[in-house]
């Protein structure tokens, strides 16, 4: 649009007549004069339209919310009574002198602040993500991708693109959703880049993407999903898990900072809290047979026996962390071999556990990181022993075949990393067009 | 690894002993002496290994292409007649005092130089990535991501991310993949972003997003996949299409000048040439009905009638643009609304023409993009006269019913960029993993 100023720069236009593109938030006729609101993607101000300009009060009385503008208009200082700080615009007003429409909206079905439950507000998606809330979460969504790619730029990594379609269900324990290639063959949405950015360490060391992936489960819970966006990296010339650990402390450092810079206003809106990472080298880790302890001899409850950790026992540790490091983060490390994939390198030095570790984040776990095993031999055999058939891993395999340094890495979902951050319970919110066992964009009973 | 330093840091290290890791490249035994160069993600050094050093001869007179090493060395002027310029590490010899076997590598099956036909450089892709100029091709292409993203983050663009499963074929015009979701509902996968990043312009006006899409058409060239990565981008409050292909020569300019400042190496390895860009605010543009007449005029064939360009006149034009205007790019306009999406506005300036444009670099069609119709009732008119049921695209359709502003925008193939940037014939060759009628990873006939 022509000489047109963003809302954001109104403020240094006093006096000045300007040019507007933006949509309306809301309105309010008082007779002789009307009221609205207008935003564009940088900000809203507030507009009045005066009797004196007599085609603009027109079209102002027909306009309703959402209705999209082109505005010209004078940038006055508002009455000292009338301003407000700490607010965008809040020193001034425009005082329009004219309107053109340049899009109609038909009324909506609900007001723009109103409380929605979770269908109604993901049934009118297109909708319901202009209001503020929905625009803060993927606000804060874009700026978890732009401080991930940019802190891993920094340190070296290469971006690459993974392949979706896949041959066979490669990883295993998971569901995956099959569908016809060419030739009546069976083609796999993938589950993960995993295989994929193991095979780019030969090629760059340290590589990264950022990808869809799928999971064909059932679920229908706050937690799941059956299509979200994986952040996936892996790095070469490791000396052990800790060397991925310390990066993955480094990243978050790095995201936590740009989100405090960058997305102040959003955190607000939602009234969440940055993350809390202590200072020192790493997060604050423990391996899982001393968390066991732990909880054991603090609880009560036996649990040093269990594979894994209860949702009670995550919220439990991330307490203790809070508490004795001041740390919203925890790593839990050393797992047992047989919950781990086939990727994932035994520790020697710690009998039937792997060098695996998962990060806890108030109460959650936020991710999941290992080391790989990197020789061929042994990988072969750690196939076998997963009852996996190496030979349908041929292609991957050639990685190995052919010399990989000792590698590592991790994985976080961006929709759990957003909701985590800003404290949302249902994950669905902190997902654009969230795909689940009961909704393609519509729910699928319809 | 503790202490490591790469190999591009080493010309800072002169007389220093170093921790370096990498991977062999190529191994001369010269009796006594032995001779290798490694690489690591940062470049290239030659190493020698003295009698003197036992331990480390020892080893040296194992290793082979591709076993992987932590080497530590003492770093050495070479003396004055073996100095090579203009290559890194020319002036400095790596004096190997130990040697670590990180990894072994079987036997190669061809030398790294070997020319390769492509189904064997597909077929062993773990290992023939590794090659310089296949590492040359993925490091432009992580290049122009970075400088894509980056120069749209700099206009004020928000990324969003878009799901590829979808309810049904939304655009038309294109084979899809389908398969079973749950309950026994058919989803699609998608085959462009194109509906989500226009609802998104309604949340953010100005949107972006990098995904893969599908198509599943049963092509077997060197122009097609069946699964590439698409560029997107959407903006709103234009005034006519010519805002965007302004918005995309100025991208086009900032990623050149960003290819120019990071990628002369990999451009060299490739024998390609940077694209050239005249000065002026847009790159030069010409009706379709206008092309049509010069090249029937100056060619003597009449192709006035045509709905579309044939390959010859694409060569034709761009030869064209080249000699006319120094310029490697031309946008052709108005193509005939028959052959263009519901989506797109038509141009009533023009008629039985649309508001698009196709980009032409090199004598190839580079991408396409278009003013979309945002008036609710139009469109809804359009897709009807299009032959779709807009009940279809009910949730769509509430981006427009809501308010919309006047859109457009363009979507780019990422491995068509590069291997056109690279003057690489062969798409397949600017494809990670390419996924085509005869391929996932290894061919399917086997």
């Amino acid at each position: 649009m022509k000489n047109r100023i963003f809302i954001k720069d109104l403020k240094d236009n006093f006096t000045k007549e300007v040019i507007l593109g933006g949509s309306v938030d809301a309105r309010r006729d008082q007779g002789k004069m009307v009221f609205f609101d207008m935003r564009d993607m940088t900000g809203r101000v507030q507009c009045v339209v005066l009797p004196n300009h007599a085609e603009a009060i027109e079209i102002a009385k027909t306009i309703r919310p959402e209705w999209v503008l082109k505005v010209t208009a004078l940038v006055n200082k508002r009455p000292e009574k009338n301003i407000k700080t700490d607010v965008l615009n809040g020193e001034l007003e425009l005082e329009v002198t004219a309107i053109e429409v340049l899009s109609r909206a038909q009324e909506l079905p609900f007001a723009s602040d109103a409380e929605l439950n979770i269908d109604t507000l993901l049934d009118y998606r297109p909708l319901t993500l202009r209001r503020e809330r929905e625009r803060a979460i993927f606000k804060v969504q874009d700026a978890i991708l732009y401080s991930y790619r940019e802190f891993l730029k920094n340190e070296g990594f290469t971006e690459f693109r993974a392949p979706l379609i896949v041959g066979g269900d490669a990883e295993g324990g998971t569901e995956v959703f099959k569908f016809e290639y060419f030739y009546n063959q069976n083609a796999n949405l993938a589950t993960s880049p995993q295989l994929y950015k193991q095979m780019m360490v030969g090629v760059f060391e340290r590589v990264f993407t950022v990808t869809n992936v799928f999971r064909a489960e059932k679920h229908s819970t706050t937690r799941h999903l059956n299509e979200y966006t994986s952040l996936d990296l892996e790095m070469g010339f490791i000396d052990g898990p800790k060397d991925v650990m310390k990066l993955e402390t480094d990243l978050l450092r790095y995201m936590t900072e740009y989100l405090k810079n960058n997305c102040k206003k959003e955190f607000d809106t939602l009234g969440a809290e940055f993350p809390v990472i202590p200072l020192g080298e790493m997060i604050p880790s423990m391996k899982l047979s001393e968390a066991q302890k732990l909880i054991s001899k603090e609880t009560g409850v036996d649990c040093t026996t269990e594979p894994d950790l209860q949702p009670e026992h995550e919220r439990w540790l991330s307490d203790y962390a809070k508490s004795e490091f001041n740390s919203d983060f925890i790593f839990i490390t050393n797992f047992p071999r047989k919950k781990r994939p086939f990727y994932t390198m035994d520790d020697e030095e710690d009998e039937g556990t792997t060098k695996c570790y998962d990060l806890l984040f108030r109460g959650i776990e936020l991710l999941s990181g290992n080391q790989r095993e990197h020789r061929y031999d042994v990988l072969v055999e750690k196939m076998k022993w997963k009852g996996l058939d190496p030979e349908k891993f041929d292609f991957y395999l050639q990685a190995f075949k052919y010399g990989l340094p000792p590698h590592g890495g991790l994985a976080m979902g961006l929709e759990r990393l957003t909701a985590r951050f800003l404290n949302i319970p249902n994950i669905k919110e902190a997902t654009l067009f969230p795909r689940d066992i009961n909704r393609i964009d519509k729910r699928l009973s319809e």
